[in-house]
């Protein structure tokens, strides 16, 4: 297997440092914006970047997904856009009285905020499902450059990490201390929002690992292979969320490598392309969350080639994990890599596929030794 | 709304205690007892509990699910049986080899073991699927009268706790305090085991809370509900896990009222019959994992009564609600109660439905009010 390039942890700029105080500033703008417009008897509009497929762009020189320049503006004196412009003012409200009160709440508690306050003067329901607010709190986030978390709002979270490492939580008035390498069986669950009123201090490890399945997570905590290796040991549990795919890039920019172990299928792919790279349906915060620097220790089909019982542990790949290799490979920010065009072909042509926890078929500590043994001889793929 | 008989702490049987070691002796005697039938010229057997439909039973005085007397034996010599007996073998040999050697792994990991240690001798793959080797762990916990768990296979877990409690995890040789009440935004995640090498000690809180979101726990967790009211705070993140309605379970069994708060809809009725009373597919640990005396204070149909504002805040509810309400008002756990059945038929009736979300319409913070009073006031449905 060739040599991937090294972890690279200078070239890249850092994620944006977060402002408690900016997205506050953002809305009191946009609102300011407004009224100026009325005042001055013009037509109000937002402009924001367009989120459709067709401006997601990849961005070679960053290695991320991002939105590119083409805009999209909302006017309100327009048959068309006039209610929708009046909504994303009122969901705008509703994250300005959050971040005011200082309290959070899902984009399903803003929903029902706005099914009730409207609810009280207007007989008609502005708000009939969450489906028409959700697009609108995506407008926010871009047209004023902040996160959802920003906007107190919380997004799902799911995932779990355990290291040497300790996380400053201002929790209320509390501010807590929590050794993430005292957290026993259960490790640490990450949150939402990783950016306000948290930080993350004394991260003495030396790399982040990433484990698709929490099942292995859980294996590798027992064995205290954080501890052996001194990495940071994350599960995001399936595909990762905002909120991992953020301390992920966070931990990145502290200057730590990022070693991604996940099944070698499609779903594990994916999950891989989407810490890495970002997503085409978040490509609006790619610069926050993405984290280009990870390489790809396995389950690949070269480990065939190296670990002989591994011939007898391969499994049918299904159409979902053949479609998804083909259409990768028509993806440029994969297809560049020619070591990723080899893997997919591998699999394309063998139809088999590769999962993680075969490594643990000769014994359960097995899968410490491939993982060891893989990151001391930079054998994983860019 | 009738007032629920009292949260009973008394009169169930505690869900029995565990014992390390009794997995182990168990797994020896089911060995010795096959290697004497050898001796003796007996064809070997293995007899388990059966865990068809029509064996799951309600014990009414217990208030849970519970398996029937029906047996089923798997004997050795006999052509429609002896892989499946071999298979089972097998699987008891490898959790012997777990417990003994101290580590833990999924069901997944128990398969790709069996892969490939049969795979090893024998040209044929015994296993091909991990849907052959699921129903074996079954049938050994029931023939042995242990859980998975015992048998050192994590299930999956999800859930998260917090309030004044410590927990004592003997995680490795570190035996670590891990006070539930300082783990800030995050909680702390609920394993999949809560039985072995594990303890819940200075339990100072007055009750148990469950609520079915983890956005809403987020939500109390934000306003320290559980510090306040001096519960302990528990969201399932949907169904509840094994391990989460152990815990559940562990704690009623310390004398705590568990009251739960869900959406009023097919799914949240689910996850508290499930908390209560055990499934149907877990009835064969059903007495270990049901708290009978679990109390629904809502969102319920009577709320539209007394919240005025609920009448705009209803959701039409949903094939699979309707469907699932019709279905519950045959349950004979469910339909023994008047207050049940009337809620269901409202929901029949007005083909509405309300879910937990709702209660943040006129503040975030109206939620913690609309518990407190609903258990102030015992306004909860059996």
């Amino acid at each position: 297997m060739k040599r991937a390039e090294g972890a690279g942890k200078a070239t890249l700029p850092k994620s944006p440092e977060k402002d408690d105080k900016r997205a506050k500033a953002e809305l009191e703008g946009l609102a300011e914006g407004i009224i100026k417009s009325i005042d001055r008897k013009e037509n109000p509009k937002i402009v924001t970047t367009s989120r459709t497929k067709s401006n997601v762009i990849y961005d070679d020189k960053e290695g991320i997904l991002k939105l590119g320049d083409s805009t999209e503006e909302r006017t309100f004196v327009n048959v068309g856009q006039a209610k929708r412009f009046m909504q994303t003012i009122a969901v705008a409200a509703k994250c300005y009285k959050f971040v005011t009160e200082n309290l959070h709440t899902s984009i399903r508690g803003l929903f029902y905020q706005l099914k009730y306050s409207l609810g009280e003067d207007i007989d008609e329901n502005i708000f009939n499902e969450q489906g028409e607010s959700n697009p609108l709190i995506e407008d926010l986030e871009v047209a004023l450059n902040v996160k959802r978390e920003d906007l107190n709002l919380n997004a799902t979270r799911r995932g779990v990490l355990a290291g040497d490492m300790k996380v400053m939580d201002s929790f209320g008035n509390e501010r807590l201390e929590i050794d993430t390498s005292r957290m026993g069986r259960s490790g640490w669950a990450i949150p939402s929002d990783v950016d306000h009123d948290i930080e993350f201090v004394d991260v003495k490890a030396k790399y982040v690992l990433v484990v698709e399945k929490d099942a292995v997570w859980q294996r590798l905590n027992e064995d205290r292979f954080w501890q052996k290796e001194n990495c940071i040991l994350i599960s995001p549990q399936g595909q990762a969320t905002r909120g991992t795919r953020r301390i992920i890039r966070k931990l990145s920019d502290m200057g730590l490598p990022v070693y991604v172990f996940n099944d070698g299928d499609a779903w594990g792919w994916y999950i891989y392309w989407t810490i890495k790279t970002g997503s085409i349906n978040l490509a609006y915060i790619g610069s926050d969350i993405a984290t280009p620097s990870a390489k790809f220790i396995g389950v690949t089909m070269s480990d065939l080639e190296k670990y002989d019982f591994l011939k007898k542990m391969t499994m049918r790949a299904s159409e979902v994990d053949l479609k998804r290799a083909q259409e990768m490979l028509g993806y440029p920010w994969i297809n560049k890599h020619k070591e990723w065009v080899e893997e997919l072909k591998k699999v394309i042509k063998t139809k088999t596929k590769l999962e993680q926890d075969t490594l643990q078929g000769p014994r359960l500590t097995f899968i410490d030794d491939y993982i060891r043994e893989k990151i001391r001889n930079k054998e994983y793929l860019p």
